[in-house]
């Protein structure tokens, strides 16, 4: 079994709680061996959070108790925390964490005080989106030739907003601050400091580059205005605030500020809080990752990959990820005749009086409710009927096409094609 | 250093010999050790392929030579290819593949081989994107609740171009055929065989689930016409050849065929030759995974993620990825005043004769070049000037910027945003 203390019990810190417990199936299945919370550690003990694990105001309790295998580092801001998984560290108990600015500043030192303990941080960067898993293990292969993000949930909803609702910067900065998006400070988002913590990540294991903030380019959002948005829509661009490494030759560019590019890109396509880190390889081509970057549920997701990697690593992997089977769980393969979902079919029909009374008469006995239908001539006296039904189950449907195809006026073979 | 065996040495195997030789640099820095490939297994010895590289047209000088450490198996098909991995299996030797239906047939039973021995398997599953890696560790805290994926490029090059172009379906198919995209008999791809085998690879790692392709729905896109697509259209979807996984309490239903899916949706964006897989956890939400699924070049970057994975496997990985630093090819930051872009600017002038004329004067003098200009009026007699630059250097931008606010006739800090 392992145990895990948790630095820092806010909103991260109880998803990575509740994940342990409500997917302790899964979980323990993939890791091979049982993980649990043995204690946290919050600066008010008063408060309740509704977990059943020992809570302390002490980060000692934690850092030595033998007991603990993996320290989560939560409790946020740089020199505080790195004392805290320095310490971690020395009494040998493996670290996770999700904290960005600790990274932006302190990664070098951490790897090597860390050596051969594991360290993980996939949270750092693009909360759920397991970015840091692809560019250091599944695009091990490539010279990265660009990484090109959005990285900042907050200021891509904003740029969207403005984009798609004509909204001035000054309010939806408001309406992002009564959302809970945007901080009652957001200079840390709006000024681009966020998104260029995480690239400074991304850049190290890329490019084994060490920078540090004040190296590199940071410009925020916050200069955007609707003439601007006007002229980049006109000309086929959109506006997001871009985190970019680049490499040319032996040098290698960082920058974190607003862009307008153009519509067609796939990241110009991500919309609202989402977060999408394109990554250019020297043999793969382009890559890309989307997912949610902020987020309790989300983030713990990412901290617990990571705690559930240095669980397994004491053994191998097993090729399909699961040490064995879960306990009491057991899946089971749907027959494909339950599946359920809409359809769209497309039917080949006499154009004459009373076929369509005779068909609708059949899609009801089937239990099948149409949604749309749209009828277009065809050769002959014919017509298409091109039908969308609300959800129906496949067995029906597949009942209904044989009855449907052996009519004297219908005359091809139905043709259906699921709706998604 | 860790030697290697390719048997069948076609396009991806060419492309993972080149790759291990071009990329040798960044490959032995992270994986801590130098990787060689020692020799390889061809039908035809008389055909040139450019490799320095031993050749080989008996399979039992790899399995029988002590030195290699990994075989990586190119040779595809079922049968014979089990027989060749078990015979590597039980010699010891750890296993890389990107044969997909060798794995839809008997994954199960190779993992039992495999036990402690890595068999790894990324590029069996949308080729050059490291999706078994993101599913397999990256969300490994999630029940799985679906994957629905564009998992074969020719599929969706035909519907895109079906659906862009108003060509007709078999008129598309032939030149598919004339571009390679599709076989002589290209039934394995529009008939959605080989997603099938992609997406029972996949259920097994979301869901432990052993299926084989004669248990699931599978249908193709021979059916689908310009009707259909029309429809589509009219609707908002667009038409793609999807491959789903669904959990459904303790059931899972696995699905391939083709799909109206709305056009907001990620995974409707996805347009070519490109795949695209969208998974949800019950934790993390959609997370959605992009990049090439086919090519010699892209699949053997998966290939070579696995051999690096391995290679590295007998000592722990260090937190940033890289276990010593490239020799005599350090990168370097490049300087932010040297970053080259296009750039947007936003400038307020006063809106009177001769304004325009000192304004590119000074734009000239920066060697900065116009691409496009609107101007907008704003209050007061003043203009706007929306204007989109060609390529310029930053410590150019920034200089004119300086001077820009300095003169009389402009009003406001002039704003810029680079354009990607």
């Amino acid at each position: 079994m392992i145990k895990v203390g948790i630095i820092g019990v806010g909103t991260v810190g109880t998803s990575v709680a509740n994940i342990l417990k409500e997917n302790a199936d899964v979980i323990s299945a993939r890791a091979g061996r049982d993980i649990v919370v043995k204690s946290g550690v919050v600066k008010n003990l008063a408060k309740e959070r509704g977990l059943d694990i020992t809570l302390t105001d002490n980060v000692d309790d934690i850092l030595n108790d033998n007991e603990i295998d993996i320290v989560v580092e939560l409790m946020g801001g740089v020199d505080e925390a790195f004392e805290v998984v320095k310490c971690a560290l020395e009494s040998g108990k493996a670290v996770v964490t999700a904290n960005k600015a600790l990274l932006a500043y302190h990664r070098y030192e951490l790897q090597d005080l860390a050596g051969n303990i594991p360290f993980e941080f996939e949270a750092s960067v693009a909360g759920g989106i397991p970015i840091i898993n692809a560019l250091r293990d599944g695009l091990s292969a490539n010279h990265i030739e660009s990484i090109m993000g959005i990285m900042n949930g907050t200021c891509n909803y904003m740029m969207t907003k403005m984009t798609n609702e004509g909204v001035a910067y000054d309010a939806i900065l408001k309406e992002s601050q009564e959302l809970g998006y945007a901080e009652a400070d957001p200079t840390f988002d709006v000024g681009g400091f966020d998104a260029a913590h995480k690239l400074l990540i991304l850049a190290s294991i890329a490019y084994g580059i060490d920078a540090k903030p004040e190296d590199i380019l940071i410009e925020g959002i916050d200069k955007v205005t609707q003439d601007d948005i006007a002229f980049a829509k006109e000309f086929g661009y959109a506006v997001k605030l871009l985190g970019i490494a680049k490499k040319d030759g032996n040098e290698v560019e960082l920058r974190v500020h607003a862009c307008l590019i153009k519509q067609e890109e796939m990241i110009a396509k991500i919309d609202g809080v989402m977060n999408g880190i394109s990554v250019v390889g020297d043999k793969v081509g382009e890559t890309l990752y989307y997912g949610p970057g902020a987020g309790g549920d989300a983030t713990a997701s990412a901290v617990v990959a990571n705690i559930i990697d240095i669980a397994r690593s004491g053994k191998s992997t097993p090729m399909l990820g699961f040490n064995r089977p879960m306990e009491g769980n057991t899946l089971t393969l749907k027959s494909a005749d339950m599946i359920e979902s809409k359809y769209y079919l497309r039917i080949n029909v006499s154009d004459r009086a009373g076929v369509l009374a005779k068909l609708t008469k059949i899609f009801e006995t089937h239990s099948i409710s149409i949604e749309t239908m749209l009828q277009r001539p065809s050769e002959d006296a014919r017509a298409n009927l091109l039908i969308s039904t609300h959800l129906a189950v496949e067995k029906d449907i597949q009942a209904m096409m044989k009855e449907l195809e052996a009519l004297d006026f219908v005359h091809a073979k139905p043709v259906m094609i699921r709706i998604v």
